[in-house]
């Protein structure tokens, strides 16, 4: 069978070269060319060195005639450009699947706020698809843009939407401690995300508002069909991949820790990518290093009505860039975990 | 003027080593014996070469008489350890600092149910103080025996007793989201705690329950007049040292930003180890490494009516063995910064 | 095609998870047993939460008779495992692939100085081959024993062997200087090896001498014929996994930057998992992490007639579960890359 | 006693912090400016939490008027600002610390061609001494401007000079293979020393050649009256803080262990910030974390002719801002170790 042709639009930062990495071994894709303004000409290989014998790819400056060639697009790339060539490649019927946040928030006006620029293409949210598989599974399917969730949001959701969905849980007053490695912050040189600055130390950031905040809050109310209270702090922890969300609601019924621990089971009883831990388990985020799982597991301490979930995701790999590929794989009818088989790094 | 006589028990772990580090510099007191059955006759500078060249004390068996000689002895020892001494050298006029847990929780009921132990020592919790200057500060000058504080409840009471003594929040659902660096665990070889397991991970541990959480939920009632609703989850971080609290309220009034911070700036306008950071600032950990500090900050996201704190300390010092001696300098009428003016390391 | 049946033998450690991680995914074997006394009955996956959902294998005791079922026996043992139970499997045509040091050095009389046991199995040894398949290829497609070589050695050697084999340096006076991440050192509970220890500091270690040096010493005489004069020091780092050797020798002739680098290009062109990188690079750990390669680059600083070559490895595949799993494909004349593809996991 | 007054020019950088911390509890001297052009009117404090409540004086545009008032003047600039003001400093009787290159290496045509711009004040080099005070502590007294030296040459001068002096070792085949924490690299914003990139690897680099390899070897020329030969090749450690440099040479003469343990006792017997450790001993980072000490050991492994030191330093501390304290000791006739009691912080 003939591979798809893949293209990845602005692929020198970290999501980039993961997508690189995860569908270098991808039997049913094959990355045909990768763009970046200010890298044209340099071999992929000697950016990222991990990739040396593995793809012999430049960097080509983005050609929208080129880019149709392709089967699927990835953004791997600022805020606003997927937006600027989503439709052109759409029509073309070129698939595009977003890592940015273009398409992940649809009231406009919230996302104008948050990412302090207009958005041009209003009417293309017909064809997006909130590219939450697990959640959003069918209109993926029939999607032609994928907008890819934050790297919190999907550790959020995960945790917390069995119990909204249920209805168990008062909608009013959900709290998420999020905290995230440092490539979450991306190659850019930043003086605060030098290794003598973060290393050994450990902060909260964004707590008067992250950008996440209103795609999570927008989805809950969505996926739930009423207003979310959402408090939501991140954390920055010193180590370079992985993230975990400690979230926190109050039952508004009685439910006992063995009926959280179904409810949870049954929700993702058939979802190869979300691991419901055994009752007492404590994840952690190496248990998912390099791999799409998202692992969580659900408490209620002290017999309170106060449930904690903890969830840890690879904010790289189901947080961004292995999730694009699952939802690949769904656009395009193989077997959901094709090519996403890694098994964690650990130690 | 003639030092006081200081004697520290158990003192091979992290809190005995730090405290030798601060007691080095302290102009009014001198580190006479320091005691482990296991290592006696070892030098400390052996077991703990920074020390080299500045202590030629030997570890030696701990023994009564010897330590009755003393003004002061701390237990960095077990829990338990203190409990078992703390009469005799009590009733000898030496002054007692355990950092452990033997006396931190009155209700010996509950004590016993969390430290798996019976509590012998009922009687003397009439000369017990618990050691948290900023509360406790005048009953710490009357008492002959102290209970340091742990190092989660240090960094949640600094960051929450402003709000509950002020009446502004609700008291029945206070979360604490707590993260420590590994040194928390102590220099007991575990596996889970080895260099492979820990680095590049983060997790919650004791979701289920925490020993710090009956101590919290006491002392907060205590002060604040009013039963507590508390959810705490501690969390490890891959750093050596630094503790910081993410604390989670309901506002039951509606108080400004600037009210807040107004509050906190008044709560803390003497306390030398308390610094109540500008308004909009990110405590980081790094921030008070090595020193006695607990720096903080107050939100108040999006207008909600949640207020968010974070307080960051670093936990062998103003958590453990920092906070033991500025308690010996109430003890001792010393000034309370003498010896303690240790800046932070940083990078 | 049916796949070969492995077992393997002490997989509580290091090298046993790294093993059933590569092997999860190599399509020609298939792990059939893994044993530990100590973990009888417990399954894999709860020991390695990373392999939940892939292995539902649970550690068995090691017993010969379940043992001779298998193609091929992995022992990731302590040292003197292998030993006892290489014959009994040899004879009954299981190969051996002993990740320990029972089989590295052919002279007993060192190694037993250096190993502390004695060796009782000296007949075997005609059917051993050392596991460094770019050296020895071809003595280990005929053998029964593999004694996969240990890290240091195998980042060593690859780093030096070309300047050997061309007689281009003095023999007497080679230079390596070694750097390992903390998983060398294993999962045992060790104090100094606790992430509160080892974090934030670097040292040297074995200076007065460690047991790859013989081990190197050995093989190095024997594959260029001559006498050899090695100091090596080993170093600890504070990461997980990686390791780095800067080998240090004297140009016994005039030999020019370009010479060298043509000298490694063509000694290494067939070998898919050397990578000698270009003039002037500098290899880092992360560029291997997770893969079976091995990068190196070579210099003559300051037209001195001193080369320095540096070579990085994973220390836990290269240098250990990855070269075993190449022998393996060797002895079962699969593509000896086969299920060793991934890509290094950067960053 | 009135304290000196002490300026410091360029003081936004990792060495300038470390000054401000370090002179904060110097009971000689009081920091009366700061410079930094960016940063004008700027908190100390603000851009450096750790030293909220302990300074409140603000960045100031460097004025010459304004550092002729000060006893002493610290550049913790980049290279080439020392030079510039140097002489009319000096001329005003200030004394001049210049914690960057611009008066280490008397060969100025060395100079000009690894700094890459001329150097205009030869005529100053009468008044300057190179700031090693276990080898130049007389010059120290009698100069006006003092070269501190760079953090490898200080902690590979302590390890060699000893044998080179007595004439023990061959002086023409010197290796030094040195490592060090990334705060060695500044805080500039740079790509290659992001967290995400820099963590969890180590590599060599600067193989070709390092700006310390020509002060190096000049000065170790001078101290020991011959020519000498090292290749030296610098590492990066994925920590903050710390160096170890280990340093391999071949003995001209045979001796024992304890001969080459005597020699180095006897060489620091009374330096206060060098220490011989016991033989045997592993020297870690962490040991001098934080203070003035260089911790040192030397091996003769298996009785071979090469000699191993391993020496380590806090390469801010006694590798820049601390031995620059130092320095200003002997300049001003303070005992020499006046404010730099700091205990390494461990863990």
């Amino acid at each position: 069978m003939k591979k798809i042709s893949v293209g990845i639009v602005g692929g020198t930062g970290y999501t980039g070269v993961e997508l690189l990495r995860l569908l270098a071994n991808h039997p049913q894709a094959e990355v045909r060319m990768i763009t970046s303004r200010s890298e044209e000409g340099v071999a992929v290989a000697d950016m990222y060195p991990n990739l040396r014998g593995i793809y012999d790819l430049r960097f080509s400056v983005p050609d929208s005639a080129q880019l149709k060639t392709c089967d699927v697009v990835f953004f791997a790339t600022p805020h606003g450009v997927a937006m600027s060539m989503a439709k052109e490649l759409s029509e073309a019927g070129v698939k595009v699947i977003d890592l940015a946040a273009d398409f992940r928030i649809e009231d406009l006006a919230v996302w104008q706020k948050w990412y302090g620029m207009a958005h041009t293409e209003a009417d293309l949210f017909k064809d997006v698809a909130y590219g939450l598989p697990e959640y959003y599974r069918e209109s993926i399917k029939q999607a032609k843009i994928i907008a890819n969730p934050g790297c919190y949001p999907t550790s959020i959701f995960l945790g917390i939407l069995p119990l909204l969905k249920a209805g168990w849980i008062k909608p009013d007053n959900i709290i998420a401690d999020g905290k995230s490695g440092v490539s979450g912050a991306g190659r850019g040189a930043k003086v605060d995300m030098l290794g003598a600055e973060m290393s050994e130390s450990f902060k909260a950031y964004g707590i008067a508002g992250h950008r996440h905040h209103p795609e999570i809050q927008e989805k809950l109310s969505h996926l739930s069909g009423q207003e979310i209270g959402l408090t939501f702090v991140p954390h920055l922890v010193p180590m370079v991949r992985g993230m975990e969300s400690t979230i926190y609601a109050t039952l508004s019924e009685d439910k006992t820790q063995a009926q959280l621990q179904a409810l949870f089971e049954s929700a993702y009883q058939n979802e190869p990518f979300v691991d419901v831990m055994p009752a007492g388990s404590l994840p952690e985020t190496r248990m998912v290093k390099g791999s799409n799982m998202c692992r969580l597991a659900i408490y209620r301490p002290a017999n309170s009505s106060q449930v904690v979930i903890t969830s840890v995701i690879d904010n790289l790999v189901k947080g961004a860039s292995g999730q694009a590929i699952q939802n690949m794989n769904i656009l395009f009818d193989f077997p959901e975990t094709l090519g996403l088989n890694q098994v964690a790094l650990l130690p």
